[in-house]
């Protein structure tokens, strides 16, 4: 397999047979990106990168973040945190209060926001700052120091933070948050607004293809949680799309509504790819069209 | 991996550490099931199956006839099934009705019992009678001409079937029903109602670990849908502790409250456990645990 | 206060005024009826009826039939009949399954059609025939023997019950059915395709402005259980819209989707206007108007 | 009718028979409260007050308090209101998100917490601080200068208030609220916290049986509003349980958790009852008792 003309191939092929849709509207800041961007990463186990189109431009990791936060509180407290939220898939659109209210402010899953905020405030609670120490993660599997929090796409997300609010207000109601509410809703604010290029993201989520080893060797999850960690995203990881995705693609993978996703072939590679159009279940249109034509042609599925 | 050994350690350890618990009691003819018997057996792809325990001892098939009645439509008429039914996991307990009013009649998914019955309805429209095709298959595949249906627990469970009753005449009321609401009702109970070994579901179950091709080397499924049949299996086919289950066992799968599981190891193997005991999601507990230290011993994950 | 001129104004006024709608679509039977039809009758608690416009036309009674359902069951046994029905307004539109699901088959109350069908059932045990007791009463009360069920209706809406036995399977699932499910579906049609003309129903429903005295005098219900209906007339009589409905026009009252409606002004007079179109919760267009304008006028409300 | 005898009557009876049950305990402050206390004040439309038991010992007004600020808001812009909440029953426990949810942020009634929260955001966004208005206009009814917020209560609400943030952000994420969040709270959480005395509620609570004139004789509200007014309380004002209150009691009224209900019987009086220990829908005990005894031994229901 011949991954850059491979890539190439997808690249020309979805540009002009996929329509590129509209971003995000609810974030202005997101609101107007370009949505004629499109690029791809793939980055091997053993840390090779290769990308196409607009692979090193950084764009808003959102809900891609998740992934990262829930790995660092697995690989430093794993047990407890389940207590406080669940693993199934939410089968309703990613910010519902009525599950959340069915089951005593216990949310569903990591993935939707409720579920996040609380993974957040259960990471703060063990390094004071989550998004603080999720960027000095993220720069160091990346190696790029340049990652960083886009201000204007954080300051442009408080305004629009009232559903947020909401949520962890309800949680506390339940006893379900731990630090205040305004913290939490900072940081966790601070973590969707962080820009990542397609090829930093691949990098960062290598540990989830090399069951658990980071860039330098050293292991942050075990063998088992880096498992279970792509079978949450298998399972959660595409909002309510998440059936149709699995069907579709067949592999781990988690999105955000700055149009990345990030996908994993355990033991061999991982994915980014990025374009700002979204479906209306909040994942990428060119994004998961290309990641059903990668495994397709490469045969690639966890199925 | 001597796999015969491992079944043995498994069987004991399981006996051994997991209680029991009780068989599903709304079915009168479940509810007598000798709550301690306890099979195991793996088919390899090519053909060769291992058992441990009463793993030659036929059960009732309940829900994991689901499986195989949507493998049927698949090669038959995959896409207009998909205008019936979705492919998103529950979120629900499996008989759920508010799911099927908040969306117009469509359920959620082939495996809960409404998108079951869509499916058999889909068959039955295609073949006449669902539940004989079903037979004439699984007794093609298991080399088991004694595969049959059990006709007090059929019996048994039409006195107790006005839930899925409401749940048909509920899609009916949306257009959503080809055939006469007793028809498939009946055909439905019937499928379910079909007594196996876990010799024979394993058997049964190969093409899913051959990527579509049946016993007799014939295709029955497309590569591109037998993978697609284990996304739904995983996300789907534990009821509403599918995402614990992927998270803990983290293959395709698919219970039914007769204590059965069918599990898939893509390109390996499929592995059938039975014990009637079943948690509160109506899952085997000791099929449960005897999976999960089947993949964790082999370390056979799809992740 | 001179009644019939009153009811001159009102007709001719909300005749100009308001446009008339459409009638109920999914009951075939019912969709050709004519839209301009408009009857209004009051009955004074003395006997006397006055009306004007198609006053004297039948039309199909529906869920105004759901009053004195209720009624007869009151009359005969109260309180058994408080274990399987509840007394609160739905909040929900008036066949919905979730509410349904969530109380574990106990209707909010006897005037959706869950609770309907609970009432019919209740009567049923009692008498055998709910659907011919009730004719037997609205004849005598009306004093109109061609009171009849007209069979077009009944066959028209049996073919389209699916949602009704739906719900009535759902609650034998939950052991609230006492009788076979198609002997109360038969019933329940039955009662619901009585015609009727406004003069019926007004004379018919005069037990409610005496306080349950009935046209000869003897005692149907006690003066507390009297009061009791019209409470739930004015709580839960008008679907989903009980609430506009009391703020609008503030007296109990019950409304069908043949159009017609029963309003009671206690120890003064019934109202039965009559008008096909509906609105989009069901009630008559132009029988709310009709009622609006009366008790704004007479100033009878019972606020 | 001797009034004074039937209230001594009443709080005898009462007092041997109905269990004085708990207080909430969802506020500190309220938890502590003397369970035994029991008061009854009935106000003639002329002014006459006449009470039994602690009739005169000021309790926490809670939820009481939004008929008062309903009144506020419809006797100054009354139409602008309703495009931001509805006038039907909940069918929910008063608190509910999913309701709001489900209806874009538009609560169900003005009485709901949530309803509530929007109805005093109304009435800030005409006159600034509409807790204050609202002492103001207490003062002024009953004539007790003394009238005043608790803040004790006020302090113990806010640690409490983590559910109406919720709520009110959530509605805020739907455009549904003028006034900043942290505003309408504390405004709300202070009307809440005011004490009244039963003689005190009973005077301030005429207007609704006076159509709508104030003590001093000028109007408040037009006959009309007073109308609608009273059907709200009617059909919303105890909670999820107001059918079966309409169905036992049948008059008007608003109850609140510090244990008192406000009764109406339009053209005659009002009747205010104290006890601070609820049944499970958060509803006076021994208040809901007594009232049903002073409607029954009256007659005086609106049915």
């Amino acid at each position: 397999m011949h991954i850059p003309a491979l890539l190439e191939a997808i690249h020309t092929e979805v540009s002009e047979a996929v329509p590129h849709g509209a971003p995000a509207d609810y974030i202005p800041a997101l609101a107007g990106v370009d949505t004629t961007k499109f690029g791809i990463a793939v980055a091997d186990i053993d840390g090779t990168v290769t990308g196409v189109g607009d692979w090193e431009t950084p764009f808003s990791l959102q809900s891609i973040s998740k992934v990262f936060t829930l790995a660092m509180v697995l690989a430093r407290d794993e047990e407890s945190l389940w207590d406080r939220v669940g693993k199934e898939p939410s089968g309703n659109p990613f910010n519902s209060l009525v599950q959340l209210e069915n089951e005593a402010g216990i949310p569903r899953n990591p993935f939707i926001n409720a579920g996040a905020m609380v993974t957040t405030d259960h990471l703060a609670s063990i390094v004071g700052d989550a998004a603080a120490e999720l960027l000095t993660f993220l720069r160091a599997e990346s190696g790029n120091l340049a990652v960083r929090v886009d201000t204007e796409v954080r300051d442009s997300e408080i305004t629009q933070s009232d559903r947020n609010l909401a949520l962890a207000h309800f949680m506390a109601s339940y006893g379900n948050m731990r630090n205040p509410v305004v913290t939490v809703a900072d940081q966790y604010v601070r973590q969707c607004a962080i820009m990542m290029s397609c090829r930093d993201v691949a990098l960062s989520g290598l540990f989830l293809a090399r069951h658990g080893m980071r860039a330098d060797g050293s292991r942050l999850l075990t063998r088992s949680q880096a498992k279970r960690l792509n079978a949450i995203m298998l399972t959660c990881g595409t909002y309510d799309a998440a059936g149709e995705f699995a069907y579709r693609v067949g592999v781990p993978a988690k999105s955000g509504v700055g149009g990345g996703i990030l996908a994993v072939i355990p033991g061999r590679c991982t994915i980014c790819v990025w374009s700002p159009g979204l479906d209306t279940h909040g994942n990428s249109v060119r994004g998961v069209a290309a990641l059903d034509r990668f495994t397709t042609l490469t045969g690639w599925s966890v199925f």
